[in-house]
């Protein structure tokens, strides 16, 4: 159970990693948003391995095939299912994975949650399986444009003040962190940083883990910029609830914080209040310790998040573990894996903060009569 | 809407601060479960205001009443609805917040979002709306107690490791950190700290602030132990998500993280991986930077969550803000407010955990045919 | 589980005929919608028992309380909690139906369910547990006002068409089927007829069945005015699946039909097929024998819903039965109950009719962009 | 939205009648239940078109692939999405719906609602759609089959009274109504009835409609055997809301009853009631016009329902209608349909109730602790 995210935009995934496909259905997508493969693909295409040095070799080009929902390209108000056939499946890298629990993977948990599990590069535990939330958030950021375009018909075609716009990127990588956050150098560089200066030491940091057969984490920053005041429901679909339900549901993620977050307690309540304060007829505020988010609700600030994602559980070190069985063994992790994970999470996490927006800015269609 | 939390065990709450009475109801409580009103008060008797100096003076009893549910002392399997009625409301103390937005409150976010509030102490955005997430914890743990009990039964008897129990406590108050942690200290305590040597600092730190007319915030850390290997739905009802929406929905909470959560984003794979080992035919594990969960499933070590708390955010310091009409302007916050939150937020973490395991616990019922 | 009903309009209701109180919490009522205790009441008032000869004697005087959700006379947005306590609680009528079953009542399915049951007048089985929905369709009626008035201010107070009305009468009782249709009749009869030569036939037909100890049956029939075309969600949630959810959930109700139901079976497609047709550029249909529903949506034309209402279960002549023990036994049911439950069974009809229609105008706002 | 059923058994379905494809994803399948492409197939070959004179030309060979979810034969608790790829796509034969509104279909209420709809054979509204119910249905056999087993195992072994087995058959055909119910003729006959004497005489009618350009209607049937006493959930999930709601979500379905079901509205209590008895220990009812439900929870007799079919709508016969653009005009109905869309409804009505079944048998499992 629980394979669908979302109330209003519900996007229900599903797909092993070496099975026949991965793929998504999105049921409450509104009708006539314009919507073609290209605009999935593109989205993809960031997510696709193989783009760096340190991604895994496995080649799967990702092509996107959407079944149903669109017509002569605008969406139907009608489920839109799209699925990604695996095609480099080579499974007998993955034979011994059958008898054996990868220290840090779901292989234990998920044997004994299930009593069975596809033992092919983690089957359904995989990260291969964020190929069907880049999907989903693709849809989702289309639904964003679109809201722009009709605020702007309602408003008698005055400009708004944009979309809403989501980035991500790598804040740090094995320790290293960021300083400058250049927005438009992201795409530009396979780590996915903000800062070209620190970039080249992130790399080295990847490259000296990845030749000793280790693996190094990171931190992915997420801002999203445009977001109009009032959206997040009370009291348990806050944005913050939501959005720390969608984050910490991808592979790999053990903490997240907003704005400030933990270093807000060690502050006071003079300090960590941001004061409101009223220019030329705009209400704004004067600092954004709060991340965007008062009560759990946007304050029409840049929503700020910081999400930790731990080093790849997938090394070729030697480690200690057990069998099926309860024997205790060794294993060295074959198959292709990344050595560090933050780049190709950049894109998933922008994705999953996409799926929120789009469902919280449709639920807040019914809160007014 | 979102007023509800739980899939199968599923906890509708309602209430302002200020109205005739906060409440919930339980949809999803099996049959045969003991449970008294005294249960419940137990529970709410540990968030009630009034218990140390630095909370807030407000007078009320908080004494629970169950309207349905329950007969000859044990749930039916039908809704479970309980409230606690408003006594001490003097919405005098709040005339003022009728046209001025308070810094750090969700004041401003929630007249944008419905366009009407129950400026009240904040209506149903107050801390006060949390009573009603402790009657549901506390009937969560009823449950969590009858499974072991069930359990037990169903092996003839044989005592089981024992049954879930959470712990939670304040780890770090305005920037001091407990470093000892014992769990029996928690309850003989009014800071709620489990660390008997740093409290006395921890208290000296709130004073401080509190004569200033000040706040401060904290850490509180939950430690879940006996939790069976396999809770968890993948992929988006994973436990680390339910329990990081759970917690992110409580006031003043603005991060979260597991096991070694940001930490582990500065190790390496091989040092942040658990190995897996077999002692005497039980599985385990060499330590715990997981936090007890992988792939978001419970390991069966014990889950480790620290959430970071904002300091509060009622200060009686001058603040600059704004009024409804957009005018500057300056506010001191008077009523009745706690200059930490911290202490009283700790029962109100751990029944929101107990409300997230019953409700995993239910669901796991199905997985298996 | 299973004791929420809605999507976007979602009423959880609660309660036990003989427990403490019965009500509701509404989750996603829009805010700044008028709502009075008032309100409510009329709703109930039309519901509550003692108003015929035919009706239980039970002294219930039903009079609701709202907990929440509603300031200076407007909801808030929040949960909406209502309450009516049970006061003539004569629960040794009911000491006899510990340990036997009614035949024709819930008491073995509930027994067998749960293992426990408040065999007190049925507990949660009873139709008293049909005040809650009362409640909440009250609320749902003043949403559907309020539309009326939003869609008139949007288009510049031009008035439109009229807001969603729903009437239900008694359209048999005890086999004597209404032949005229008089809305205005309704509610000027006890036995909510509308046909004023029929009533009296309907009336000698309970009477006769209640000097035996017995009790009669009869046919709802329910006839919604003004609906938008275009509401229901394909294809699960179709008006016709939602309204046949809803109405089938009634105590009592053993089959529903729309339009010429039953009767469309016997006849050609030319024949059951209502052709559109366009005047003075309004589009209509010649004829409504698809009782104005298409494909689950709404077509425009008045959509036509007929329920069947079994005869009341509880009789006093003397019946069959057995023991909780498994043992042969008779009963003869005592206690306060109506002859025929069709004339208070019509005002919760058309308030399920009325949750399921708000809750479809709230849906429908957001499957366009 | 909507277009999911069931709450722990949940089957979203999507697909246009001349899109990519049509197919359903299954959340909250158990682990380790057998299944196989086989299983499908088979279902799906008895709704299949083509199988008797009057069902549609359009060749379709309805071949099922299961893209996740099942891994060794074996269900992995993952998601199990199926699809069915749509070969003899001929949207030539539609391109005149795109201007004009068929009577009795949804083209005009699908227009109305969404502002965009696949006119190509009803997109999303075409009885097409009903594939995916099938297949998702045919898991949920499989469902049924292994709880029996589990059951079994449980008792050590011992047999129990048999798996839930559920018959749906045609009882009635353009007015001519089955009057013996041999079960095993249903699949021996392309019409499904289960009265071999009025099949020929059922046939006629068809073939007669049929020379017209014309379509006849009827009554399918459904009995379920062996279900358990206790299934169903108070108040808004009764068995009976909850197949209501499915079988009125099938096209062209206009009504429903269980047992005596608009009978009852004639009887009296004392004659509509079934006396419960206990014959050598074990508890059964003396007749069953109550259809195997009382309050909505199965009483362990056979579930026994009836549902009106409408005459099919589309006919060749020339009908009024009007234009997109509101002009009057004449159509007749080209493309490929049934004159009689009975006999492939029974599969899905059959299916339809197994998915509500498996989703209350999961249900169940957690009722008690």
């Amino acid at each position: 159970m629980r394979n669908s995210f979302g109330k209003t935009f519900k996007v229900t995934t599903f797909g092993e990693s070496h099975g026949v496909a991965l793929g998504c259905v999105i049921d409450g997508c509104p009708a006539q948003i314009s919507l073609k493969e290209e605009d999935i693909q593109r989205e993809l295409d960031l997510r696709k391995p193989g783009q760096s040095k340190f991604a895994t070799p496995r080649k799967e080009n990702d092509k996107v095939r959407i079944l149903s929902g669109v017509f002569e390209g605008k969406t139907l108000g009608t489920p839109i299912a799209m699925i990604v056939e695996n095609k480099d499946v080579r499974s007998e890298d993955y034979g011994n994975l059958k008898e054996v629990f990868r220290p840090g993977h779901a292989d234990f948990t998920w044997e004994v949650k299930f009593g069975v599990r596809d033992f092919r590069g983690g089957g359904r535990s995989s990260g291969r399986e964020t190929v069907a939330r880049v999907m989903a958030g693709a849809v989702a950021q289309k639904i964003l444009e679109a809201e722009k375009a009709t605020k702007e018909k309602k408003k008698g075609g005055k400009k708004t003040s944009g979309k809403i716009k989501i980035y991500a990127f790598a804040a740090e990588i094995g320790g290293i962190a960021g300083e400058k956050v250049d927005l438009d150098y992201i795409e530009k560089n396979p780590l996915r940083a903000a800062d070209a200066k620190k970039e080249p030491l992130m790399e080295k940091e990847i490259s000296s883990a990845a030749r000793e057969g280790d693996s190094v984490g990171g931190i992915v920053e997420i801002i999203i910029k445009n977001v109009p005041a009032g959206l997040g429901e009370p009291v348990f679909g806050k944005l913050s609830s939501d959005l720390a339900a969608a984050l910490c549901s991808i592979p790999a993620v053990k903490g997240i914080e907003f704005g400030a977050g933990f270093l807000s307690t060690k502050m006071r309540g003079s300090q960590n209040n941001d004061p409101l304060t009223s220019k030329n007829g705009k209400i704004t505020f004067t600092k954004n310790d709060a991340g965007g988010l008062l009560g759990g609700i946007s304050t029409g600030q840049d929503i700020i998040i910081r999400i930790a994602v731990k080093p790849t559980s997938s090394i070729s070190k030697p480690q200690k573990t057990i069998t099926k069985q309860g024997k205790n063994t060794q294993i060295e992790v074959k198959g292709r894996h990344d050595a560090c994970i933050v780049p190709r999470l950049v894109p998933v996490a922008k994705n999953m903060v996409a799926i929120v927006l789009a469902d919280h800015v449709l639920m807040q269609k019914r809160n007014l009569s």
